[in-house]
């Protein structure tokens, strides 16, 4: 019996003391892929459209609930006062679970990287009649990881590993602490489980065994191990991203763009490349990062929160900051930061150069050594460059200003004032010679060197 | 019976249609090593001298065929306008086989990795006696391969994966494709190649059974399996662009160059490093590189056709473009570019400079924030730079210029005549000061950013 | 019978020939972490507090004499004047030996990784009664290593690869050439030792049978094989080196760094990272860098030799030259180049510029393309900012030069006095314009060009 799947409550258990962290910002907000952990246990939880999500923070931890609030409107929040254990943490989002009429999966921040497709395949099963649906995966070293002891279909017990015969140690289905179903259901279930254990805490894992008892039905999805890689140290931090970085690279090749050396690539959860985008070795993206067909990345780039168009050339040593927006064929070159500044087509910046708070015309040219002096000390101002205007090196442009189009500055010019279409701005003195400078200036460098005056390398 | 190898005619076909790729750009095209595949393979093909070459592309990629005849002079090419197999392809060159007195072999673009070796290998069997030579691998994971079914030292036939008997898929000896037999043969046995599979299509494999029932000899040459790489996505791009490498790096410590971290550097299929070169972590070496002996590429640098002297320093964070050449024993330092200009013996650029189209004396002295202006917005003007000058930070080159020997240019100058030998070049404004200024300016700015201008960060 | 253990000689090995490094440098002086191959293994000597420590050089390598003199005050150094095997390597040290009442430890220079616990375990055994204590470890691929042929805990020979039976060849506990004898015992069995093998060398390994002869006992500590790890080529330089970073990298994250990926970030043998410091992919750290709690060194970083203030940040594309102190809070932002200067708590320089000799103090605000003009080609000079100055862009400051507390510098000055607090300095000339200059300019250009010069891209 096929049902359409339940509304879900999602509660999110957020509130673990990740003390093999060595931190002392909360585990949930460490990051993989340039997003914390919790807003991937977020992400995954939003799959499912829940009705209600839930997040149980650690005691204190306000940052942990500013983040799930930001993350997701109307998210609910409540603190774990102690730690014991995860049923405990459960029945920290007890008021959640009482006002919902429909099911209710349990998700965990530092094991955040459950798919759509997994969780959909939970609530089908429960739609097909089981009480309870646990998801587990083949562990490759079963290990310390709680054994789901079977039979054909149906899920008899979760067993700790230290609990656990031999026989049942030799099992490899394990428990990844995910589990889904009915709201007051799980309540009730979880009314019961004691702490009569070594550590004296009450496991949610124990409903499972009290299900049966009642004469419920317990079942298993099963999901790679990958999927449920837990987050418990730096180490383990390192490891997520690595496999999120290996997805993503992979991700970017079959849409068509070629990383000459993937494994020196780092994208971002929500990076997007075009079609025959080309990446050479060295390059991050953090988030907010759009490149278009045709464009090429040259190694050593970093770029944040940007937009790069169809065929323009970033790179290589380019910065490209949050609000950068590169035109159409237009080219960014070395050692040349950008920042809320839009470059039209054909716009280049190629040489050493900072352009913050502008507007870049189609066609114009940036020399090197060029900056736009964007910030006061107290205030920021807009710099604007006309089409095909062309700025001469080492010039500086003290915002605001304009330069118009087809203009031409000068190089060494500080430009304080806007410079009308086609003219050229010059502010500069006379070059004068002193000849035979060098040798009289050589002679008393040499002596005050002998007098005793240090040098330094 | 071992004779002299018989003159040669090279047929590759390059005439895939490359979907995988997912590229506007045809598959020959894409690059391991800076070097395209089609001249990947074009390179194999002439260490055989070949007699003649012929690239089969595909129908209308003219993009293709100007890129053989590019990489050698007087490749033919012929176009292939339906894709009806291998066989087909090879026909589409039955001109220059029907032409050719002596052996034709036939190569692919995307399989391009063949050594030289073992294409002598191949002829010195032909000459042996062989009709047919074939070349095989062992696969790892024989999979979709076709399987060479040997009888002792002959091969007796190709089967298709699809069409293998369980004994057949059993066999590890796969078929690479390569094939060498007398050009006239080889056209006489591919008119006899039928269509009659699921595909519809002509197979270059039906040679040899119908070889083996006109009596002839057919014969199996063995290259490793990384040899064969072939490349049909983005992600095989990727791995082919590894092993390069990997093989790359090898040679260059075997070379006697130590690579602190061989996995961070990346050559090119010309590279060429001296002895006791150290490269440091996070190196680009673009086509068109030399690396004398002794010479130190720091970390996170980039070139691309240039040449650094013995004893050198280059970077960290340097970028050396086509045509830099930097002399005995010079230093191009961090975040300074360097393009189509000579450093003499002993000259440094040490920060944050760009020198283009330029030529700097021995011992010179280039100073921070630097710039030769060395092009006006429609032409190029070349800087020179006399033996022991020194330029001081923030100059602005005006080209054509020139510094004369052991001169000097003040800092902030922008230089618009030619220096005289030992004379200082100075162009500036008097230093003044405005007492106070600064109270009353932040007084204002606070005023008008409290009256609401909006400050950005 | 436990004793304490006996005061121990050190002779370390360092005159092997090193022909397969392919290098003009000595093999012990190529580095590791940043420190030398024989600075490793002095380290490793000097764990055990030696009475006297003993280098055996090569012929004539002063590099290498002078190394182990600055790594180690007291360092004796001995040549050995022929290549006639390890055995006669140590009687190089023979007046070391004689001279030493306790034992002596023989450690190589291409061997250096040994763990002071391993080191402890061998004194430790020769103190319960071993006379001869070798080194041993299990090999993965026992191949052309030396065997130890044990009888229960006593080790009764080593026999070399090429003379074992096909039983010794079975075993896998293979010789590190690490021993630890009494000093004149050591000097007493190398005198019993013959070359009357193939290659005419006498073997320092002959001691164990010999010993046995007189009745004396020999015994094996066993160290993981990673410890043993020896360096014959360029290939086994980078496999060190990678051991290293990789042991490196994972006690970062076990202190409480976050490395993103840690697999691109290098560090030296001292580095020392705090808690909560965040490393951005792509960061190399040179010796002698120290970064506090809560810094952030983001992508494409160089460090060398400096200090990082708790919560400063650092990069991307940053470089750090020794000397370079990064106070609380401060910030060095891209293509910035740090050098022997001090910037105190908040202080900035966030894009393109180049700090050197210099003070810059709290909240001072270094902008883009300002430069020290520290040097003047014979001496180096000193720049001080004050408190919450403001450099303005492009500006260039002539040490020696100060700025008063508070006081701006306007964009483009090139600061040759200094400045009072509160006081604006400016030395700029007038902006003028030439209107319709630039088409002019563009015809003019345009004709030249027509008329042949020749345009370079």
């Amino acid at each position: 019996m096929i049902e359409t799947p339940r509304p879900v409550a999602a509660i999110i258990l957020a509130a673990g003391d990740g003390t093999r962290m060595n931190s002392a910002q909360p585990k949930p907000l460490h990051a993989v892929g340039g997003l914390s952990l919790l807003r991937h246990a977020i992400h995954a939880a939003e799959t499912m459209e829940p009705a209600r999500l839930t997040v149980v923070t650690p005691d204190g931890a306000d940052a942990v609930a500013d983040a799930a609030k930001a993350a997701h409107p109307g998210a609910e929040t409540v603190e774990q006062n102690e730690r014991l254990g995860t049923g405990h943490a459960v029945l920290a989002a007890r008021g959640a679970l009482a006002a919902h009429d429909g099911d209710a999966v349990v998700l965990y921040a530092d094991t955040p990287f459950i798919r759509a497709e997994t969780l959909a395949e939970m609530r089908a099963r429960r739609a097909a009649g089981a009480d309870v649906v646990v998801l587990g995966f083949r562990a490759a070293n079963p290990g310390g990881y709680g054994r789901l002891v079977m039979e054909g279909d149906a899920l008899l017990a979760i067993v700790e590993a230290k609990d656990a015969t031999p026989a049942e140690r030799a099992i490899d289905l394990c428990n990844s602490g995910v589990v889904l179903a009915d709201s007051g259901r799980l309540l009730s279930l979880l009314g019961e489980v004691g702490n009569d254990n070594a550590k004296g805490e009450y496991y949610l894992t124990d409903i499972v065994a009290i299900a049966r008892r009642h004469g419920l039905k317990a079942a298993v999805v099963e999901c790679p191990e990958a999927e449920t890689l837990g987050v418990n140290s730096r180490a383990d931090l390192a490891a997520a991203e690595a496999a999120f970085q290996v997805r993503a690279r992979e991700a970017a090749m079959a849409g068509g763009a070629t990383l000459i050396a993937p494994e020196t690539v780092f994208f971002s959860h929500d990076t997007s490349l075009g079609r025959d985008v080309t990446v050479e070795p060295n390059v991050v993206f953090g988030p907010g990062v759009t490149v278009s067909d045709g464009a090429k990345i040259r190694g050593f780039s970093h770029l944040e929160d940007c937009a790069v168009a169809a065929r323009a050339v970033v790179g290589p040593f380019a910065r490209l900051r949050p609000g950068a927006e590169i035109g159409e064929g237009a080219k960014i070159g070395n050692f040349v930061e950008v920042k809320n500044a839009r470059f039209a087509a054909g716009a280049k910046a190629n040489h050493l150069a900072y352009i913050g708070d502008a507007t870049v015309g189609a066609g114009a040219n940036i020399g090197a050594g060029v900056i736009t002096c964007n910030y006061d000390g107290v205030l920021k101002h807009r710099t604007s460059i006309g089409e095909g205007a062309f700025i001469g090196t080492n010039s500086s442009l003290v915002a605001p200003v304009s330069v118009g189009v087809g203009a031409y500055v000068a190089s060494g010019t500080v430009l304080v004032a806007d410079v009308p279409d086609d003219a050229l701005a010059i502010a500069r003195a006379r070059q004068e010679h002193k000849l035979g400078f060098v040798a009289r200036f050589r002679t008393k460098l040499q002596a005050r060197k002998a007098a005793g005056a240090k040098e330094q390398s």
